[in-house]
């Protein structure tokens, strides 16, 4: 019996956290103060890729950038949730959108501010280097580092599972 | 008997993705929604020797950005294709303006929008980080990632095969 | 008997270095000579919950980039010194304005400019990857590189040795 | 008996190749075709610290931008030459300048454009990640990477064999 992938194969909407998810927790100051970040292309193409196969897909983020916003936009990411410095309004407004339980959904976070929902969530994961505290709740600790490759190690594994990973759509971005 | 040295030595023509390949994999965005990326320069010194060498380098990405063009431009590289959602069509008009055949071409890609073609090409090559579906299909694992030599690498295995690596011309840029 | 962490748990107050300790060490330095610096997220969130939790904490920088001060402003550091070619007058006003005892104090150096206020403080404090020298004469050697979590390592362990890392204030930003 | 060490005492100046040494060899490429490096600052605190105790330091780099200039200006280098295609005339013109003979002289690079200049040097060195050929030919090759601290490594080394490291300026940038 392998509890996850009994989890993974009924997964019904993914949300994810940014930064030390989707980066590697580094941001770019510049002399202005604006901060940027550096995303994952393997990541990038299963977001795109698991948008086009129907799934609910929302980002939760306390940064404020607008860099954040339009790179999920680009990827075709609807629900983009930035400057939150709770994020429990936007976790519930997403699961009562589109009409979700906690069971249904998989939420990736790393730090202290995801803790609350990683507890409450279905399938709470997040990456190898996650804080101390995340581990310890988290159902999935994917192998990969945050920006390494984290998103695309827990969408991969769940379109495989539910055979939507490889079709027409696959070969095209 | 090694099979991929007697691949690599019949070679003419090298096909190069970029995010990935070129690069770690990670793009800088900024807050115009700008996507940056970070190239090697052993990868450039070995790009722009080839091309002095006479080979035909192609360079097909899914990305838009114009410092994609810039950047091999100014290695001397002049079939660069852009913002190739699918890269059938830019495969196909390579091998036709250099009369070249299936077998001819060396291809490094790393992601699901390469395997159709690294499935056609006479030799398919992927970086040691590369997603599992094509790390399946290649005929060539280089030991090293995306970004960090594996285009340097194979640039250099093949033309040290064929004699053309360490000549005059090897010690300007 | 564990000397550092009786050591952390009368400690009252934090002064870092900047690069190689929030940062790896690396500078972007664009074309008009603007040095650039990535900062740890991990580190920021635990940055600014010990400000929340009313510790004192100090900046010293040999830099002179106004990043550094934008970064840590918007955490809520009161005392952000850049600039600082000899680190002693810095310290010295931080220590008197705050009427702490070297005995109290934390501080967080990589490198030759911190060895005398390193040889000072109470608790002398390094990431992995600092200097030799000043490998030498830390009290406590993070297991984690500068700019990989260092900072957030020495933050964590001392308001969770002093009970205030898990309360109301944890969960947001 | 110990042949670099003997050298390095001996030592009287140092040049340095930029990228791939003074680099990890990554460029970040900008929209407009701008090519920005990451410099490490141990590296800077060393190569001040040397100008500071009187060596000519030299850089010779086939990179154009003034970035590169604009970074070691600030340590205080000053025989910085940009844009050398071929590397032999500012070495000839920096021996000239200093009257140093080839035996007294730390030559660190990494890639091919380097080889001509390291197999005339006395002191012939590179990273832990140079080219192949370029590892064939060093007299010293660091156990650090470009760009992680391989330049720091021979100039603390040097320095410290001629006592120069540590005194009343190392404390200060």
């Amino acid at each position: 019996m392998n509890l996850i992938y009994d989890k993974l194969i009924n997964a019904k909407a993914f949300i994810f956290d940014v930064d030390g998810v989707m980066t590697t927790g580094q941001v770019l100051v510049t002399e202005e103060g604006m901060m940027l970040r550096s995303f994952n292309i393997k990541d990038g193409y299963a977001i795109q890729h698991a948008v086009k196969a129907g799934y609910p897909i929302c980002i939760i983020s306390g940064g404020k950038s607008s860099g954040i916003t339009k790179r999920f936009e680009v990827l075709g990411v609807k629900d983009i949730y930035i400057g939150q410095s709770d994020k429990q309004a936007a976790y519930d407004e997403f699961k009562t959108k589109y009409n979700l339980a906690d069971s249904d959904i998989i939420y990736m976070g790393d730090d202290m501010p995801d803790l609350p929902i990683m507890k409450q969530v279905g399938i709470a994961c997040c990456p190898a280097d996650a804080a101390v505290d995340i581990l310890q709740v988290a159902n999935y600790i994917s192998p990969l580092n945050g920006g390494q490759g984290c998103v695309r190690d827990i969408l991969e594994k769940t379109l495989k599972l539910q055979k939507l990973w490889m079709n027409d759509l696959s070969f095209t971005w």
